[in-house]
């Protein structure tokens, strides 16, 4: 058996959601969200070696709620960067193995499915990487620096989510690098390390909380499950 | 005051929904989608000139949810085209002014708000056209034909919304084309002419209900408000 890690990062200080909590902490249906993202990951597998990423200044927090709501899932815990590359480069600092498969995955996504994440694993062991994404529903247009912009074909674009998964060797040597301002995901640190990514269906009902709405459609959400 | 004209499309038949109803027919809130819709264009003005576009078999249909709603906008009903293309046409048939400004609008985008309607008499005025959009959230990626993609700069992307307001003379001149593959939206018909496109914010929150999430996401909403 291929050993599985996860790294879930959940780096955000909730100021999108005008609050002082930070939103992964955010409870819904009676939950922290990082925790229901936390729990999604477990049911696909109890093997699975999850790393969480989150703010140093963060950390005692956890920790309490993870007390208060008698959260007792066997994690590793590790303080986050000033981005989100050099989040995912301290949690990566934690796998020693150089074989093997991890998936990242933001902590503020609690809908994603068994069904993904293993799908993501599969395919990152066949090909390398297994990156998720959904079509585009609306149109899209190409904004030029004058302002001016122009019909885009929606069909050869992909909105990115993740979870991201890939072979540990040629994550851990994609992150061997310096970070560049177009790397707004890991699949485009991969890239920028010459790999292939290979792009699998995510799901519209994968999430990513980050407004007040949002919180209120997830609550929702977990209500008709 | 010059002459305002709004083209609400509602022509969708359900399929998307596993329905036999037609989605702007169902209920949010106690009331069909399409009233919804229709109640923020007739809020934003009393003058303002309403046509609805639908399906011409759910015309009588539509005569007997307005009687069991006893929902009495004045409005014009029109049948639709087998493509949204000619259903806009078929609006724009309606209208007689050749001067005058139209917004044409998603019949299942009942969070439209006035503002937005506004902003985009008010711009179309000035500039000729105003057509809403929103920013994208999520990393993006281009696929090719070969299955491969690469990402692309997601700050030069806008996901494109309605309403797309237009000044009249512009848009009767731009309908007055064959239709193309290309034509998803009001605003490649209006580029397709050579007119240029202005944009303008949308909303997140102005969803376009076509999925049965969205239908549970829309009575959430709608109870929020």
């Amino acid at each position: 058996m291929i050993t599985r890690f996860a790294i879930i990062v959940a780096g955000g200080s909730g100021s999108r959601m005008g609050l002082d909590s930070p939103k992964q902490f955010l409870p819904i249906g009676g939950l922290p969200i990082l925790m229901h993202t936390i729990r999604r990951f477990r049911s696909y597998s109890a093997d699975l070696q999850i790393i969480v990423v989150l703010p140093e200044i963060q950390i005692p927090v956890w920790e309490a709620l993870c007390r208060q709501y008698r959260f007792l899932e066997p994690i590793v815990v590790v303080p986050g960067g000033a981005t989100r590359f050099q989040s995912v480069q301290n949690g990566l600092a934690q796998i020693l193995n150089d074989d093997g498969l991890v998936t990242v995955h933001d902590g503020v996504r609690p809908f994603v499915t068994t069904d993904i994440i293993r799908t993501g694993f599969e395919t990152a062991e066949r090909l390398g990487s297994a990156v998720t994404c959904v079509a585009l529903k609306d149109s899209v247009r190409l904004v030029q620096p004058d302002g001016s912009s122009q019909a885009v074909e929606r069909a050869n674009y992909r909105l990115i989510q993740t979870p991201q998964t890939f072979q540990l060797a040629l994550f851990k040597t994609a992150f061997q690098t310096v970070e560049q301002p177009f790397f707004t995901d890991c699949a485009s640190v991969v890239e920028h390390a010459g790999f292939p990514i290979t792009l699998i269906d995510g799901s519209y009902d994968n999430i990513k909380i980050t407004t007040p709405e949002d919180l209120e459609i997830s609550e929702h959400k977990l209500r008709l499950k």
